[in-house]
């Protein structure tokens, strides 16, 4: 499976090649980066609810995604509708999106969201408050399973990267994939934000009704941060791999809610830092809370 | 030159390495992540202006480096006192930084950064609305110069990694280097973000006195995106290196104003996407505008 490429997802570029003392100009393709604008439509409400800098391609999902991992909708029966704005009633207008909820529903509580991005007044975040926040929206740690084999957990690199048809093209772009435990890919996004690659994901699986994603395994290049762990959290992953290093807190989140977390996932090698006991094979060893 | 590791700035963790069957439980060292809140008081006035999660240490640099670079202050006479909030004083002080700004001076358009986080109404980030708008803030393009060498280039990898302590200790942090034309290594800092590490470095150079960095060279981990070359173009920086990929937006920024943009920097190796003529000894070519 490798992605389609939106056309607009790379641009065209010259570059200048210094290799020892030679300079060589030659054809490059870039990352496309442009800000996608997400509007939120209930009745006769309207309201822009975030502004970000991402690769054009999957902007519904990107759209869904960001709001059911933020805390705005719960499910893709309140979304109604996902659309770029009608071409022409703006300028830039494949650079909006437009998120039409069922009127009848309840009214989301951006509140958080706008807490997530700025603050007006003292909100709070200090020591531990951001992640008591975060416990409320999830009640329970993850139950356990499934179980993974270390051969599917070293696989999935390769997989995934074989997937990045716009990193094969430009060399500069994150991506998310999500796979079943016996390490099939079932979907794979791009971006130049590691966090709208998983957005995207997460709004595939959205609206493939896949959500909570109980029986699944997320990777991601680059490192596993706070903001990471809590959309996968949010969507119920119970294995969580990266190329790279654990932040702290990703590191606490996992060891709180259950996730197993596997960072430096490279060649033959990997860490596990919670969850080890869905780690098929592993001589089960308690988890030990590291706080 | 290596860095001071602040206390905090690193978690000790148990982990479990995976090589081929073997499973090794061994301790470990986390890159640090926390929220950080930058409260802005002045006068009676105060105001909570960012929340962001960071590894803490340099917190005073982080907190006026982002504000001088989302142009809530254009200078250091403007900032009284940087400092943690007293210790006691509320939850989580050490998570809190208070911006003290001189009560007879101008009050902060605190739009623009709201705007850049949340958008409560349409916006217009639509084309190149965005980049109309830093347009605006940044008059004109960078003049000329300086010159850099291919060698003094090709050096600049290595002395950022020999100075990140953190990234030794735990593998799993983004830096970034301010150096001279020569290829000294002025100051270097650490983060989990990319955007944090640098705006730590420019809050060190405004307290240095520094800003505008006109002769000066900034070599960033990671990839080349729009809000690092924001960043670089608020605080004058010429010249803009990066080990990985710029993206597309970053490409078109470089171009308008006049900053040479190096990607792909490893090994005898480097790409330049713009401001070819600051490159010595390559042979001169124009700029040719990619849009």
């Amino acid at each position: 499976m490798r992605l389609r490429l939106p056309p607009r997802s790379q641009t065209g570029a010259r570059v200048w090649r210094v290799e020892g003392g030679r300079v060589e100009e030659r054809p490059d393709q870039l990352a496309t980066e442009e800000p996608l604008e997400i509007r939120l439509l209930q009745g006769e409400r309207r309201r822009t609810v975030a502004v970000t800098m991402r690769t054009p391609g999957a902007d519904a999902e990107l759209a869904a995604g960001f709001l059911f991992a933020e805390g705005v909708v719960d499910g893709r029966e309140r979304i109604l509708r996902v659309d770029h704005l009608a071409d022409g009633a703006e300028p830039g207008c494949s650079n909006i999106v437009e998120v039409e909820l069922a009127a009848d529903g309840p009214v989301p509580d951006l509140a958080s969201l706008e807490r997530h991005f700025f603050s007006t007044s003292a909100c709070g975040v200090c020591g531990k408050a951001g992640l008591e926040k975060l416990h409320l929206r999830i009640a329970e740690p993850l139950p356990p399973g499934p179980e993974v084999s270390p051969e599917v957990v070293r696989s999935l690199p390769d997989l995934l990267r074989q997937a990045q048809g716009l990193f094969a093209a430009t060399g500069g772009l994150h991506a998310a994939g999500l796979f079943d435990p016996a390490g099939a890919l079932l979907a794979a996004r791009e971006d130049v934000g590691r966090h709208n690659a998983l957005d995207k994901l997460l709004g595939w699986a959205l609206f493939a009704g896949l959500l909570p994603l109980r029986d699944h395994l997320v990777m991601v290049s680059g490192r596993s941060s706070y903001e990471i762990l809590q959309k996968c959290l949010v969507a119920g992953v119970p294995v969580v791999c990266a190329v790279s290093a654990p932040s702290s807190l990703a590191v606490e989140l996992a060891n709180r809610f259950n996730v197993t977390l596997i960072g430096f996932l490279r060649g033959d090698r990997f860490n596990v830092y919670s969850g080890l006991e869905r780690l098929a094979g592993a001589a089960v060893q308690p988890s030990l809370p590291i706080l």
